[in-house]
C-alpha cells in the first residue's frame, strides 16, 4: 500500500468540519451523502462538469479527498491524474490523497482507515471492477467508507469500473453483439453503496443495453450510463443526470421472464421491461419511478 | 431486367390455385398473407428452419416463388443462391424464378408484372434497403404484388434489407455506439407491405437498440429481429418468432418524449417505452400489446 502525497497529512487539520453540501435528509430519515456513478471517459480537458460536480458536492476548495485506483492495472498512474486535477480546481495538496491498495491487507492498514475517517469525497477510478471488488469488498475500510457516506460526511464518486463497483451488485462481465441470452451477463457482488441498482457504464457507446435488460431478468432495477455522463444519487433516491450523453433506467418491477439459470446459452422471453432515457438535467426518482 | 431461369416460364402451369397455406381471415375481415421479416443471416445449410417456413407457408411443393435481390449488389450471384435453395426443397425448377430488376423501368416491364401475377411467394433478398425502395418504391410492380398479397395470393419475405423494406417507413440509415440522439437514424419510405410498424434486422448481432429507440421516438411500435430469426406477421397482426434469436418489440404508444427535431446532436429524454424480448415459439399480438 502507498497513500500519496503522504501518510504524515491523514488526519490534519479541520476537514471534519466541511460536510458536503450535497449531504441532505429525505422523509425516511436517510442522511447519507450523494453517490455518483460515471460513465467513463468524463472529461478532464474541458469543463470537467461532472469532475467539478463531484469537486464541489465533496466539500469544494474545503474538501479532503480520497482517490483510490485499485481498480486500474496502472494506478501509480492514474491516482496521480485525478489528484492532479482536484488540486487544480482548488483542494489544498495535502488534502487530495492517493490511496493505492492492491489487495486486502492493504485495505486493513491503520493508515488506510485513518485516512477514509477524515475524507469529504472518495473517488474510485476506472478499471476491472472485479479487481476493485476483490481488493476491497468486506474489508474493514470498506466497512468505515460506507458508515461514513451513510452518515454524510463523505460523497462517493465513480467512474467506469468505479462506476460499476458501487451497487450491492455488479456486472462482473458482458458480452455485446449476441441475441439475449442468461449467460451473456455475469452478477456479482459490488462494493455496497447503492442497494437494488446495477450499474453499467460506457453504456450506448459499448452497446450494452442487452447485457443490462439480461442483469434485469434478475434484478428489478438497472441503470446504464453513458460515456462522459453521471448519475448523481441523492439520499432520496432521486437521481439528477450530468454530462453529455443519456442515463437509462432499465425498470423491471413489471417484468415477466421466463429466464432460467439452467440453460445459459438459450435465448430467452422478457416481457414489460419499462425503459427511460433521462439526458442532461433530467431529476428521476428511482423510488416512484418517476421525473422528478 | 433479367428474369430466370426465363421468362418463357411466366404464367405456365397452376400455381394460381395454391394459395398459401397461411391465409387466413380476421375479425376485420383482412384477408392479407404472412409476411416474413427476417433479421439477416438465416441458415441456408443446416434444418434451413426459416426458409423452409416460408416455403411451407408459400405451398411447398406447390409453391410459385419469385426471388428479388434488388437490394443486393451482386443480385447475379444472391437470387440463384436462394433459387437453388426452394429448388431443393422441392419446389419445380420452372417455378422459382430470379427477378433481377435493376431500375423503376424494369419494374414496369409486362413481363415483370406477369411473373408476379402468379405468384405465391415473394423472397427479397438483403443488400441495401435504400436501393431496393429506389428500385421498386411506388411502381406499378409493388403495388400489384401488394394487392397479391393483401388478397392472401402470395406470402412476402424479406431477410436483412429486404425485412427492413417490408414497413411503410424504415430505417434508411442508423449509427450504433453512441449515445442516443435523434440524428442516429435516418426513416424513409419503405415498401408499403406493413403499416405502422419500422422493422430492423441483424438486431441484438449488431447493437441496434437504441437506432430503434430512436426510431420510436417519432414512430410507436419498432420490431428488432436478431441473425437466424424471424417474425412472421400473420393477418391478425399477431406476430411468431421463428428460429435461433430473439425479436424485439419496442413499443412507443405511452412514451413521452422532448425529442425535436432541430437539434440532431443533442441527447434526448424518453420515458415509459416497453420492451419485450421474444424468443423462439412465442406469439404476440402487435394490436393489443400481449402474449397470445
Amino acid at each position: 500500500m502507498s497513500i500519496h502525497p503522504s501518510v504524515a497529512a491523514i488526519g490534519a487539520g479541520d476537514v471534519e468540519l466541511h460536510q458536503p453540501p450535497s449531504t441532505k435528509r429525505d422523509g425516511r430519515g436517510s442522511s447519507r451523502a450523494v453517490a455518483i456513478a460515471i460513465g467513463g471517459a468524463e472529461d478532464k480537458e474541458g469543463d470537467k462538469t461532472i469532475l467539478r460536480d463531484f469537486w464541489q458536492r465533496a466539500g469544494g476548495e474545503h474538501s479532503d479527498i480520497v482517490v483510490i485506483p485499485a481498480a486500474s492495472g496502472i494506478p501509480e498512474t492514474i491516482g496521480p491524474v485525478y489528484r492532479n486535477l482536484f488540486i487544480e480546481m482548488g483542494t489544498a495538496a495535502d488534502a487530495v490523497r492517493v490511496l493505492d491498495i492492491r489487495n486486502p491487507f492493504d485495505a486493513c492498514n491503520p493508515a488506510a482507515l485513518e485516512l477514509v475517517k477524515h475524507s469529504t469525497g472518495i473517488y474510485f477510478t476506472g478499471g476491472d471492477q472485479e479487481r476493485l471488488a476483490e481488493v476491497l469488498g468486506g474489508t474493514e475500510l470498506m466497512q468505515q467508507l460506507r458508515q461514513r457516506w451513510l452518515q454524510g460526511k463523505t460523497t462517493v464518486a465513480g467512474t467506469s469500473a468505479g462506476a460499476s463497483a458501487l451497487g450491492h451488485q455488479m456486472i462482473a462481465r458482458g458480452y455485446s453483439g449476441e441475441s439475449p441470452t442468461p449467460g451473456i451477463v455475469t452478477v456479482k457482488a459490488g462494493l455496497g453503496f447503492l442497494a437494488g441498482v446495477i450499474v453499467d457504464q460506457h453504456f450506448h457507446n459499448r452497446n450494452r443495453l442487452i447485457r443490462l435488460l439480461t442483469a434485469v431478468a434478475h434484478r428489478p432495477d438497472c441503470i446504464g450510463i453513458d460515456e462522459d455522463t453521471a448519475a448523481a444519487i441523492g439520499p432520496d433516491d432521486t437521481l439528477e443526470v450530468i454530462g453529455a450523453g443519456t442515463v437509462t433506467i432499465v425498470d423491471g418491477r413489471t417484468l415477466r421472464s421466463n429466464v432460467t439459470e439452467v440453460d445459459l446459452d438459450r435465448p430467452f422471453n422478457l416481457h414489460d421491461v419499462k425503459l427511460h432515457l433521462l439526458a442532461a438535467g433530467s431529476r428521476f426518482c428511482l423510488t416512484t419511478r418517476a421525473v422528478v
